[in-house]
């Protein structure tokens, strides 16, 4: 889930809405094979003077976590990161836990890196040497951000990503593995959200954002908050939280979009064969 | 869930299973309001020289916790009680999680005392001094252990029981809280189990135990260790785990048994009044 | 150790000097028989805005703690107060870090009840029946915080800890207890901040609060932030951070003290003798 | 800290010893920098029939994890690792924590490799990729044992430690760091225990092995547990635990040490310049 728009109090993001992230996390009610996102979670926010993100992150199911539920209130923010995580086998410890953060920037993902072990050295020994003392965790996911950061994100997300996921899917090749990428990812540099739709198979999870304050404040009633937003404020999230028409917009099997104040584009995304 | 007979591994109870209760943490398949039990677990152990128990709880939940795992393959034991806990309220810290000991004795229960913080205070006043100083969490279950053992429970298992259950509606009474009591427990001194299904309202959460090892063994195929067990072996759970004819005996409402090797008895449970 | 005056961010109370308290956690100088405070820590905070306080706890170490590091830059606050924790016996879980929250009111304290698991029967039974179901953890702490409560804290703070104390000591003495208390506790409503120094056997630890900005200065000769304070700010501390004459004042042996911006003043301490 | 000799309960070794590693990460009597232990610990330890080790380990400091001491009682083991941690700057996560074990083999550390972000990237590429999955964590200690795994350990250890801090010292000639290997290790497959002393500028911390049971029953008179263990168990520490003539024998600086029930032996140690 993301969040860009007029400053909003975390808490009222994360724990006030009926169908919140939080909630989300406790009662998944469509999802698969996975049914319970308690493998632990992080928010990361800008503050409005737009300096450098903070992240909050647990191991700890999100929805019993006192610490978060003191600071959310106190919380302003422009720009939100949220995740929930389902461990796909690699340990729950905090420097697993999404978003990823590299100086302004901040990174996330649903999906993974198929067979990721067998293909872990060689996506690693990619990495900028300089970047790699950075790697904290043994995650997919943070894998793949600095395959992206070595490949350009912070000058150009979209090229570096489309670069990152085409040395994955090459990599993954040599290794026989018939869909190497599966992803929905999001990154921001506190300004700009860019979004990610694409799976080798062309069959990845949904991804949508909001068209219209309106809208959203129709699907929470109850949140005076939303009220005072302007009507760029835009939502992020892997699932329409109820079915609104006109309120959503899917972002097609392979594309991107950029998603800014008063901007809003989509574009096909093709993995970019390395030479 | 509990298991009683021959020494087995808590690795083949809690982790081998496809419907072990660690298994059913992260799948719920029927329940009610809470679709998750990630607030915490705990198991309990005898070791076969039987001396005292051995409890391992933490406020993680069950199925990420590697210690457990390690663990686990290495407990031998012939009487195991094991819990996870969807928290009601009270914090998620591991002096909350069941089971609860005393001594020679485990305590573990599903269900809740109605409107506890309002209760809270009569009822702990009435727990034992010389017991008082060990309440440790602030749990209803917690509260509901010490009031039985202030009335007796080493002593005589199910009279103190009705009388703390008794207690418990005579103090709810008190404060117009129309069904004070719902409890599915277990109790043991380590070479017996005493179950008790009760709610003030008659309308109890399901409680079975198994009545033959065979049939146990045709819910798990793959368990070969269940070949090694003898006949009185006995699991009791809150769900049969799978529709077997005659495998399991329904507790009835407003019951309570008492379960060890080569016995079984099923009997009313009614609540004694304090005089 | 507490900070009133300027608003400020945590950060640099907690981090950045030489000998904050997170260094004195890790590097504890004076001090007796347990050499270390690793067994959890927490902070409660008040907004400029002065609505009612946060807090953020962890049973981690305060050194290692990251969200913590994370959070404390963006903390800006006028009024803090920390503390590291040094188990006397009880578990290491949130619910027994300082500082405790009621309402407006934070309450932390170093010392203990003497024997406390003897006599916690007998206190608790005295907090008031509105307040118990509050009570979270079993430490001394809190329930001397829940006796000062239950004696009219809120109104009247001196009187209401005196008699705390009074009663603290007479069920003491019932129970042939020799030193009943030993306390350095401060209590706070957001805007002053009200210290006591006390013990049974008037042999208590030290207590000191700073006189005036510009000996703290010459303290942190590195911390530009304290350039900005205004000269009522004020710290408050168990041990001088440093030892320059004139920076201090040592809060006599049963004393209490009314510290606010723009005041302080320093009285004789003297429990009151329950009717 | 490891144990060597006739199977011992876990409790012994960690808890009862007035000077045990638990008490000595409270309460550290040497030691330079870093005043306290109580970034994580971890032990690894053997069954009697000796079937590949189990590992537990905590975020939490030794001191106070109670799955500890509950589960200490019930191990009973011919060897034990114990390593309490003190991070340099590595997350305080559980997968950085010692020992860290792969099939039947066991590896703890204390030291460090210099300036160890500079020359990760470098040494982690040289991990043989079919290891290289089974990085977990991000710690210098636990890339010394994969680079030792890769050079042979579990074949020669002496010659694989070789090699791999020839390897160590190589890269960091490279990077022009002055001394890049500060190291006492010890390694174990569950019968010999390998230990290693050795820094490039030739200052490393101490290390010590038992002589002689007889005087380490007078070192912990209380302890009756030692009364039955054969005159061949031994006691690896890295002080020695009292000042006792003729009960520990010190390994000098550049050695490595073999001990094993009726052998020990101390053999010179000297780094392999890689080709």
């Amino acid at each position: 889930m993301a969040y860009l728009g007029d400053p909003i109090l975390a808490d009222d993001l994360l724990f006030r809405p009926e169908h919140s992230i939080i909630d989300q996390s406790l009662h998944p009610r469509l999802g698969g094979g996975i049914t319970t996102n308690g493998d632990g979670f992080g928010i990361g926010w800008y503050s409005p003077d737009n300096s450098s993100p903070a992240v909050f992150k647990s191991t700890h199911p999100a929805w019993n976590d006192e610490n978060l539920r003191e600071v959310a209130p106190r919380i302003r923010t422009p720009l939100l990161f949220a995740h929930v995580r389902a461990s796909s086998g690699t340990p729950v410890q905090r420097s697993n836990c999404h978003p990823f953060r590299s100086g302004r920037w901040l990174w996330m993902h649903n999906g993974s890196l198929a067979e990721f072990p067998r293909v872990r050295h060689d996506l690693q020994m990619a990495v900028d040497p300089s970047l790699y003392p950075l790697l904290e965790g043994n995650t997919d996911t943070e894998t793949l951000f600095f395959l992206a950061l070595t490949f350009g994100l912070t000058d150009d997300p979209p090229a570096a990503v489309a670069r990152a996921v085409g040395f994955v899917e090459q990599v993954g090749s040599r290794h026989e593995i018939e869909h190497p990428v599966h992803m929905t990812a999001a990154a921001t540099d506190g300004e700009s959200i860019w979004v990610f739709r694409y799976s080798s198979e062309k069959a990845t999870s949904s991804l949508y954002f909001s068209n219209d304050v309106a809208q959203v404040r129709r699907l929470y009633p109850d949140l005076q908050s939303l009220e005072r937003l302007g009507t760029d404020t835009r939502f992020i999230v892997s699932e329409p939280l109820r079915d609104l028409p006109g309120a959503w917009t899917d972002v097609p099997e392979a594309s991107w979009a950029l998603i800014r104040r008063g901007q809003q584009e989509v574009h096909p995304f093709e993995p970019t064969v390395p030479a």
